[in-house]
Parts: structure tokens; C-alpha cells; sequence
């Protein structure tokens, strides 16, 4: 949660991890908290709020501020964010993928031209939001971006969503992490199978570490990931041409062989026209993207339409 | 070459098969006479041709018409196809990749929504035009759509562009055609084998042909390719979310089956909000979604810019 003020500064800032599973009503309450707690320590009055932005981890129907099918988190399916929010705070709320606001915030603290560009989250899930002629692209059904379930090996092993081969089931967060522990119970890595004995189990931030010591399984995994990320975005990078992809999400914290691996794919899969000005980079925001591109959106949305209260 | 009226009406077609491997020389003074052919016949003045829409089948860069490294017509790379038109006919020339002005006819000539929709034509080689918020969409490059160097199959065969399983290479009528001669050769289908003998070699209309006989192995070859094209689009629903796929080029003439197996694809493999309303159909205008297009192209560029006079 983060609150800004009328000059695009944020002011207050408030990094809590949320169990999306706990279901809406739990979550939006701790939210409504931070709010008023970054409301309280900003000595701003409740009425100077004019607007709320909100990214959320799943498709969005965005003219309803609906979620819609969310597969990581179905209780929220339907479920009137908006207007939760809308009541309590008396002000306009705007609601949108998460990763859609994340590309908005890169291009708008970016000093490059991003236009035409993709913001690519690799986290436990895999997802993209994507920038055309300078704004945010949904789609028809609000669903564009949705990378995580593109066939990357039509032999690979078995998705969530029933197909096999998924991007997400092979390069996500969790994906690596199932590898990892699979190496460490085949005893091919000492120094994963002694962090699996010490926390019982083992997550992206572990296979990070174990890169950063020179572990060639964990350091194999990663590239993998990263070349499996990176052969999706090469058809993609034939399909839209964009000029510029930015990666966030927690992969950014294992290091930049995974960007290497991205941008080696990417490079030597697509046309060389495409690739002429393409730039791809880590994100800039770290775990600011989001939030950056909640405020943009809420001022955007505020000052494009005069009539725009009447839809709440 | 078409001529059109001030009411999108066309008033005269010519349908003319040219080389463009003759270069640009010799293509352009073969469509200068089919333009004066057609200002003579309807008894047009040559000074009431207000513009010309051009579209040519490889990569352009809008701004300046000139064609980049195309990779069917290397001779055309560069040569300035606008300027020598402009100088022909002392007119406002627009010229751009031909897919893009087929997705612009088709979007005009539909009664169905076409806002975010994919014009997919599967001819000699794959190509496509993208509609975005109801305008042609064309990338940081001009090379947004090329979608016929999308990997389809990691361990498929060599492409002309110098990387494996290119979906160009898989399921173009080339492919087809060349996937046809094969099973004639093994002696796969008498009926394939028996044209083969008859003209020597196999195009795409044979295989057709063969497919409306009831031939078991063209009917394997036609659908295989549709499945192919449908995977690579399912991944494309996924990233673009479009409300409508039109698919076109001489692929139509082989009957509904490679339709059939295109959607098969799609469904199976694209998430379902992305399908909910997806219409997947072939193209309604048959030859005519180019010259339409390119039609509408030049009404809109000559009234959408008042100092567009300037660039010439």
C-alpha cells in the first residue's frame, strides 16, 4: 500500500505480505488498514483522498473492476472489490491486473521510450502486461498479458490448468523450486539438498543463493528457466514487436543469469528486425512497479472522463 | 489493382499474378499499366486520382514506405516503391505490409466487432495483420504480425531463415505442398502420386483437390497443418485476447478442415476467458480483403493529417 500525493511522490509506503487464499474480505480488510494507518502518519485528512488505484494478481474485467476466474485466487471470483472500497473510502477506485499496472509504472518512471512494451513478472506464477501506443492493452475480455499458460514443450510436464508443457510449469518460481528439491532428493547437489535438510523445503530465494555460490544444478535450473521464458517471449517479440520488455518479480533477485538466458533466447530466435531496437532490461522499480502504476492509473482514470462517477 | 470511388466503391479490379522476384522495376510498370488501364476504362481523369494504398507481402517501415530486409523480395530492400509511384501519378502514396491492409478490409467490411482482432493469412508463406483499438497495429519496427518464424515445434525441420520448426516451414501451402510430393513419392496415396505424375509437381490446389476426393494422407496433411497454425495461434489468444480471427490466403480454397482443426487448436489450448467470445473464422472477402484494405488505408491517411503533404 502505498499512498502518493498530487506530484506523483509517494509519501507513505507499506510492504505486507497477503494471503490472496484468506479470501477478499480478510485481505481488503488488513488493506483498509494500511490505508488509514498511512492516512494517520501522513496527517491526511480521509476526504483529501481522491482516488484509488489497485493492482490484483488475476484477470480483470476492467469496466466492472470484476475478477474474473481468478485461478490463484477463486474466492474472489465476482467478488465487488470496487465497490468494498468504493463504500469505505467514498471515493473512486479503479482496479486492474497487476501487471498491467506494473508496465505503467515502468514507462512512467522510465527515461526510455515505452510505447510498445511488455512488463513480464516472473514470480511463482508467470504473467505480462503489455503497452500499446502508450497505454495499457486488456484485450477483449480483459484478459491480455496472459503468458503463464503458452505451450513452451508440447512433451512438458502437466499444468494446473489441465494442458501440459505451460510456460508457468516449467520456468515459474515454483516450478524452479520443484526442481530444485527433485536435484536435491537425487543428491545432485550438495549445497541444495543441505538447504532442503535445514527449512524442510526449498524456494526461488534459496535456488537464488545457491546460484550466487557457484552451484552448478541450482545455476543449470535458472538458465533453463530463463531460456524457456525467453523462447515464449521470442515468438512474441515477432508478433508485437515492442521496443523494450521489462522482467520483474522475485526471479530479478537470483541474479542476472537469468536475464542473460532470457535475452539469449530471445536473440537468437527472432527476426533480426524485431530485435533491431529491442531492449531488455530487469525492471528499474524493484517492487515499486506495482504501486507506481496504481497511481498513474487512479490520475489518469480521474481527469479521462467526466462522467466517470456515474459508473459507481 | 483496384479502383475505388468516393464511396468505397470499387469501380474497377484487375487480378494479375506478378513475380516479385522480377524485382521492382519491372513489378511497378506492370501495376502503373493495370492504374492507367483502369483510369481509362471507368473514363477517369487521371488528375482525379486523389491516392494510392499499396500493400506488399514483407516488413515496412511505415513512416518512410521503403521495405526492410523482406525476406521473399530481397530485390525490393530499400527501393523507394513511393517515390516512384508519387513521381508516376503526382499523387499521396501509402504503402504498407500487405496482411496489415487485409485485417483493415476485413475490420471495414464486417458487421461483427473488430476492435483487437488478428488477420491471418496462410498462403506460400504465414503471415498476419493485427487490429488494435480499431487501428492497424504495426510495432516499434513496422514488423509486428510476422508470425510465420514463431518456433511450433522445437525439433521440427530447417527453415530458410536459418532456425528449426518455424511454423512457416510446418504449415505454409509450400510445406504443404512439399509434405504432399513426399507421400507421393512414398507411394502414401495414389491419388497425390497420380497428379504428381500428371503435372510434374504439387501445389497447394492439388492438395485441396485431393481433400474434397476424400484422399486419406492430404486430409492427415491439411489438418496437421491446421493444428499447427492453431497452437501457435492458441498461444497468441492467450498473450492478445482478440475478439475475432480471420483467416485468409489461398489455405481457404482447401475447404473447412483446416478451419476445423485451427479452432480445434485454439480451444483446446487457450484459456477459456480468452475464447468466451472468440469468433475464429475464414475471410469474408476472399481476394478482396488486400485492395479494400489498402483503399481505406488511403482515405483514412489523407484525411487523418493535414501537414501529411509535407512527407512527400
Amino acid at each position: 500500500v502505498a499512498l502518493s500525493n498530487a506530484r506523483n511522490e509517494i509519501v507513505a509506503i507499506y510492504d505486507q505480505a497477503l494471503d490472496v487464499r484468506s479470501g477478499p474480505t480478510a485481505c481488503l480488510k488488513e488493506i483498509i488498514t494500511l490505508i488509514r494507518l498511512g492516512l494517520r502518519e501522513t496527517s491526511i485528512n480521509p476526504q483529501q483522498l481522491v482516488a484509488i488505484g489497485m493492482g490484483v494478481p488475476g484477470p480483470v474485467e476492467y469496466s466492472s473492476g470484476l475478477l474474473i476466474a481468478p485461478p490463484i485466487m477463486p474466492a474472489w471470483g465476482g467478488y465487488a472489490v470496487r465497490d468494498h472500497l468504493v463504500e469505505e473510502f467514498g471515493t473512486q477506485v479503479f482496479i486492474d491486473n497487476e501487471v498491467n499496472l506494473m508496465a505503467l509504472g515502468e514507462m512512467w518512471s522510465s527515461e526510455a521510450i515505452m510505447n510498445n512494451a511488455l512488463f513480464v513478472k516472473v514470480g511463482t506464477g508467470i504473467g505480462s502486461g503489455i503497452l500499446c501506443n502508450g497505454a495499457i492493452y486488456r484485450g477483449a475480455d480483459g484478459a491480455a498479458g496472459d503468458i503463464g499458460h503458452v505451450c513452451a514443450d508440447e512433451h512438458g510436464p502437466r499444468c494446473s490448468c489441465g494442458n501440459t508443457g505451460c510456460l508457468e510449469a516449467l520456468a515459474s518460481g515454483a516450478a524452479i523450486a520443484a526442481q530444485a528439491q527433485e536435484a536435491a532428493a537425487a543428491g545432485k547437489s550438495e549445497l541444495l539438498a543441505q538447504l532442503c535438510r535445514e527449512k524442510g523445503s526449498l524456494t526461488l530465494a534459496d535456488v537464488g543463493k545457491a546460484v550466487k555460490e557457484g552451484d552448478q544444478e541450482a545455476t543449470r535450473i535458472i538458465k533453463e528457466s530463463g531460456q524457456r521464458v525467453g523462447q515464449v517471449l521470442a515468438g512474441l517479440v515477432n508478433f508485437f514487436n515492442p521496443e523494450r520488455i521489462m522482467i520483474g518479480g522475485s526471479i530479478t533477485q537470483t541474479g542476472y543469469l537469468f536475464l542473460a538466458a532470457v535475452r539469449h533466447a530471445i536473440y537468437n530466435r527472432s527476426l533480426p528486425l524485431s530485435t533491431r531496437h529491442l531492449a531488455i532490461e530487469y525492471s528499474q522499480l524493484e517492487g515499486q512497479a506495482g504501486v507506481s502504476g496504481a497511481v498513474i492509473l487512479a490520475w489518469q482514470e480521474l481527469f479521462s472522463n467526466p462522467y466517470a462517477t456515474a459508473h459507481l
